[in-house]
């Protein structure tokens, strides 16, 4: 379904990542990830509308930055929210990976503006900030999907610099220069998430919580790559691959 | 067990239903699932009394809408509940589908009447309003089940014209124009009760939360099916069956 | 390891409780459950020092009522804390099953005399009254482990006529006329533990919660011996037993 | 990878130690165990840099405790973490077994400075102290690591004579006389922290909460190796050993 262009092992790392998304909880039927084009930094690639855990080498689709149409007019249809990956592209040349996702534990920070903060080293890069968009500011009364350019332009927008960005209502989006980092983002995310919202409710709205510093949150993430939990993650997948 | 008047697909779909909802955890030996026959709108589908993921195609039943009895006077016994069906397909012609059942982050939104209102974007048609029944408004001093039509009856007045209605100190009963959108409403009822419980707990009393509002939610009701949850559902549950 | 006189099926149905214990997630390398003697009330069948979910019917010990002694005395090691049973099946001749447990939600109740009630119609039985026991008050300075038959006795005076006790930083007892009850009851002690704690969390300490009440809990308590539930969770162990 | 004069049996039960705390939750990609020398109180065992869940025996490598370096030269790479292990080993004599893990429900303690205390009796250990150290007091600006001896020895000196230490922002590190008991201190700490994170929203910060005294932890320490619990977890490992 892609062009020959794309290195292999990009596609490989791209259906392990869609795996590794489902078999840790991140994303179920919904929630996607793309990574861009090796070589052509005007692409990226994405599945066709499948479930993250379903998705094999065929169903990668290669998508124009621009516009996000398929390459190939005879590609399976894709996902409606395509566009929260292509204007993040656009807008962000250092990203090469983006994972869309409704992990549970974030969206009730993304209702009631409480800020997430770096409680846990292994998710150090939410100390460099996470904003929370509102598709309400972009347009109000929508189904709350990303369904065209100019919504994900909004989105990419708010994302600004920032790792990632939460969605109002309806989960976040994570961003990195490599797959397994925005992966790894992803399910960290999530686990912060939890991890702050014990902590204020073990605070108790009187005593303080320390979080990670901007010094050590700098420190962190200068070489966090998530490398031994991918190597792990992978081995979960394929784990069960085999004894299905 | 089932009349031949009925689509073979509706009873496949039926019996898909029983287990994704067990597989999903929304119901353990008790909850059950019905469709309403797609020729005889008088008749409704519903399984013997019988834990729903451990139904198959052999035990569904066909019951009369009026007085929930079988139509066939062999029919092995059925689930003391079905009431709780019968009355709301006799109230609601609109309705094709129904899940009752317990799930755990529902019930204590009923005992403490704190309304759910839509926080996550899949839960949508929440913001169409769950009313919350108390069966001791209807007869005080019963085993809290619905045992008869007149209770059933009473259940249908509460839920009226909503898509689903908390039972105070047992659990939901939801409905739908078809059973993927039953079942979906069903498990995404549970998830936006979590969800909305720890925005509550995050917002302490005096920060606000952002829920969805009416024109949100009526454009995501408005199409919202989860046919790409179904379809992952199922293969959920064929790959146990497989592997079993 | 058990006299012949014991019913093969009770011996088949306490190997079978010990196993849904296990799996359910109610008791882990420890709790145990028991049965008394169905021709001998002054005995009762436990299985030897092991953990429940490897218990088979080789592993069941008859003891004596009086001592929690075994019968043969070439008996294997059992549980230091048999006398929680003895003492029971002394003091309550219509107790006919014991389950000991460690389940997680209902921990935090023993510590914080917040009285258990029944929020949900699956524990009705809650409704009958579950008193908290500390050790402490019967002698300070233990290991918390009830190593003896006055620590045995102390706990079944503070049980009393009611179908559980919780014991203080340690777990509860629970009681019944019959196996499928004092199991099902032993999980949804913890489930209803679960959701109260929940239903107060979100009353926030100045808005109701309403359990059920007297009348209701005496109309379901008269028959609920989780029927549907045992042969569910039956199937679940058996499932795995030969998929293992 | 290790000498020969360490007992096997010491090798067999730190590579169980290693499954048997990836099989708990307790660390996943990251998080670590350790034994010291059976025979050489200045070595101790670890595994190369490898997720807990996958190592084998031929994994374990043999350290110095002063310095932390590899007895062989030709040593595969090692966790960069392992001055955890050796500064406590060389603090602590009577150390023989060390777990460093990032169990989720402990972190949130480390960062509100709510101290740990002895909820449950299966945690008895923690009457004995668990203080946390921050490592913002060792250094300034880290990334959170314990990348080298001064670190190690500051969190060392936190430790004190205590049987855990938490880290502030990262998880904690557990020691004990000997593995299994090194290991189950490790899951029941995270145990006892989410009993005593609902215990505290029960009580509400008015009712009082009861825990373990410092008798009741004396006894029950005093003796308390999780011997049926080790058998149970190894038995859990294998089954799912057998089955993949």
């Amino acid at each position: 379904m892609h062009d020959s262009g794309a290195d292999p092992q990009l596609i490989r790392d791209l259906v392990d990542a869609n795996r590794i998304l489902a078999d840790q909880g991140i994303v179920d039927a919904f929630g996607h990830v793309s990574a861009r084009h090796d070589r052509r930094p005007d692409r990226f690639l994405l599945a066709r509308n499948l479930a993250p855990g379903q998705v094999s080498a065929a169903d990668i689709v290669e998508y124009l930055v621009d516009g996000a149409e398929p390459v190939r007019p005879d590609a399976p249809r894709g996902y409606l929210e395509r566009h929260i990956h292509s204007e993040i592209y656009k807008a962000r040349p250092d990203v090469m990976a983006v994972v869309h996702n409704h992990s549970h534990a974030v969206v009730p920070f993304s209702c009631t503006n409480v800020a997430l903060q770096p409680i846990f080293h292994m998710a150090a890069f939410v100390g460099l900030g996470v904003p929370t968009w509102d598709i309400r500011d972009a347009q109000p009364g929508t189904d709350m999907l990303v369904r065209n350019a100019a919504l994900g332009g909004h989105l990419a927008a708010t994302l600004g610099r920032h790792p990632a960005v939460l969605m109002r209502g309806h989960g976040s989006t994570v961003v990195a220069e490599n797959l397994p980092r925005a992966v790894g983002r992803a399910i960290y995310l999530d686990i912060n998430a939890r991890m702050q919202y014990q902590a204020i409710m073990l605070a108790g709205g009187d005593k303080p919580i320390t979080f990670m510093d901007s010094a050590e949150v700098a420190a962190n993430v200068s070489w966090q790559n998530y490398e031994r939990s991918w190597s792990l993650w992978k081995a979960k997948v394929l784990a069960k691959l085999v004894s299905a």
